[in-house]
């Protein structure tokens, strides 16, 4: 297909507060990639978080700030990428009720993620309306902007799938404005966190993309590395080193030949080798951190990004729910909304 | 209680179109006597309308307009009530958004019109995120405006309970900020239409506010009367005569006790007791009828009560928008919004 004009990705991240190095690698890297190649549109997602966290959303507020200045500080580019706030739009809640009128109920239980959850987050009251509805939600996130494709996860690729399906539904009952966005499954690098469980916040194992560098070198010292390697003169497995994913993202290749002979041969012992590491790591990083500390200082530059973004977001969802009124002959408020 | 302000009302209608005497007697007539003692809003449910027409929405625009005509014929005035479409206040599907988050998908699957609706329309696909979540709206209607109460039928009063319920959880989780709004029961007179089914526009049975005085005292002379009265020299029973509701609303009291002995002997005739009904209720709504003519004339005129309602209503769901975001502490982007 000729294309004439940049496709169009829209991604979204869940307030969270600061990101480590889990969401480096396995998100904002590919959002990074993607800004290069298409008109990108990310945005916070400030409403998806109350969907799990609607009894304790406090601290959601301060979040968004830390977040945006670690996707600024990464190296998003508010001149290329279009950054906003969800809660900003109002038009994503207008088209969500919009699709909701005629999305049946059987296609979001039969959602995987939702019975996941469900089990997961079983200590928490979830059977909410809002949490049934998330993949509605998403879907008019998406389409408002009529994003050509939407970088997920796998376990995310049901959700685009509904988004297709909601699409297919508005198109057919009215008029066909929306495209049918697309899955774009980014190889992800499988990080545990320092203790060698899954990298989270709950579990205080993260590197943080704001931990200055001494304290990042100081948490990839304490890396679990091969577990089945008690000892310095027994040989190690780089496979199975937990330590490892992060050198192949690090490393130069020639390097990463280096040490896999080297700790297979039980030449090289882990606490050197996660030196080397650490060094590596912070050289990468530390552009980053400084960066950060550059937007951290300046909150009304942080500010002003996403009061540009959203202004520019506005207009897009704007365009796109006049199309919306007028595809389902709400003439008469098409007109008075205006 | 002390009332220094003028407590709030909120009602609305679906946009069915032009109004019949059931609307009229049914709900208007109430609505105008409440706009004599309370701060009134009263608005076209557009959005709800789409809970049960999603998948043939094209009429109901041009049906804003026409009940709008009926409103302003019989007297709701844009000077002490505001009047206004939900479609125009985007802060609906805001707060709908927002509520939906914490409430429970069984709260709503126990809401007996739910289950009731689903089996009256069985032959539409129903089963619809939208229409399960029909009464997270209504909660969001009537409490953007923090209305205190609200006008309702015996059939309604679950609604304005879930309504309770969520102005209770809400104020409970974040901050109290909502009041617990009562429904407001009105008598409501048990009227048919002219072949003495439900007054239905499928049907083709009613009798409409538009009706010219001539095809209003046609449709009046066709009315189904005392079905155990098949003869002119039957005596009749004014209870069982369908038209008689009709008489309680539009001739004087004792006009009515002369009907009710002259029926029961058999004296007065049905069709010479349905003249006098024309009579009287042509007298009564000709005014109404010559009115609307007047507002139909004037589109532009319709289209500035609503500009200027949908003005006044948004102001006050801006309002309560912010302090509901202040109350869940979205600072950041609440910040952002304005």
């Amino acid at each position: 297909m000729a294309e004439e004009t940049k496709r169009r990705i829209l991604s979204g991240m869940r307030p969270t507060g600061k990101l480590h190095l889990g969401n480096y690698y396995g998100a904002l890297y590919n959002w990074l990639k993607l800004q290069e190649e298409y008109e990108c549109y990310y945005f916070v997602a400030d409403w998806h978080a109350l969907t799990t966290e609607y009894d304790a959303p406090q601290p959601l507020g301060g979040y968004i700030a830390e977040m945006v200045i670690d996707w600024l500080a990464v190296g998003l580019d508010p001149q290329r990428s279009t950054i906003f706030v969800q809660s900003a739009i109002p038009e994503h809640a207008e088209l969500y009720l919009i699709f909701g009128m005629f999305t049946p109920v059987p296609w979001l239980e039969r959602v995987p993620t939702y019975k996941d959850q469900m089990q997961e987050l079983s200590h928490k009251e979830l059977a909410t309306y809002g949490f049934l509805g998330y993949p509605v939600l998403q879907a008019a996130d998406i389409l408002v902007y009529k994003a050509h494709g939407v970088p997920v996860g796998v376990d995310q690729v049901p959700h685009v799938e509904m988004t297709r399906e909601i699409a297919r539904r508005f198109n057919h009952l009215y008029k066909p404005i929306f495209p049918e966005p697309e899955a774009l499954l980014a190889e992800v690098p499988k990080l545990t966190g320092t203790d060698g469980r899954k990298m989270s916040k709950s579990y205080d194992n993260c590197i943080y993309l704001s931990d200055p560098p001494e304290v990042m070198a100081r948490k990839v010292s304490r890396m679990v590395t091969d577990v089945g390697r008690p000892y310095r003169k027994d040989p190690g497995e780089p496979d199975r080193c937990l330590a490892f994913p992060f050198h192949r993202l690090n490393l130069p290749v020639e390097k990463i030949e280096e040490i896999m002979t080297a700790c297979r041969s039980a030449e090289l012992g882990c606490v050197e080798c996660k030196k080397l590491l650490a060094e590596a790591l912070v050289a990468n990083l530390t552009p980053i951190y400084e960066k950060r500390r550059f937007y951290e200082a300046r909150p009304d530059m942080v500010r002003e990004v996403l009061l540009q973004g959203n202004k520019q977001a506005r207009e897009q969802a704007r365009r796109t729910m006049h199309e919306v009124r007028e595809a389902i002959a709400f003439h008469l408020d098409f007109q008075l909304w205006v």
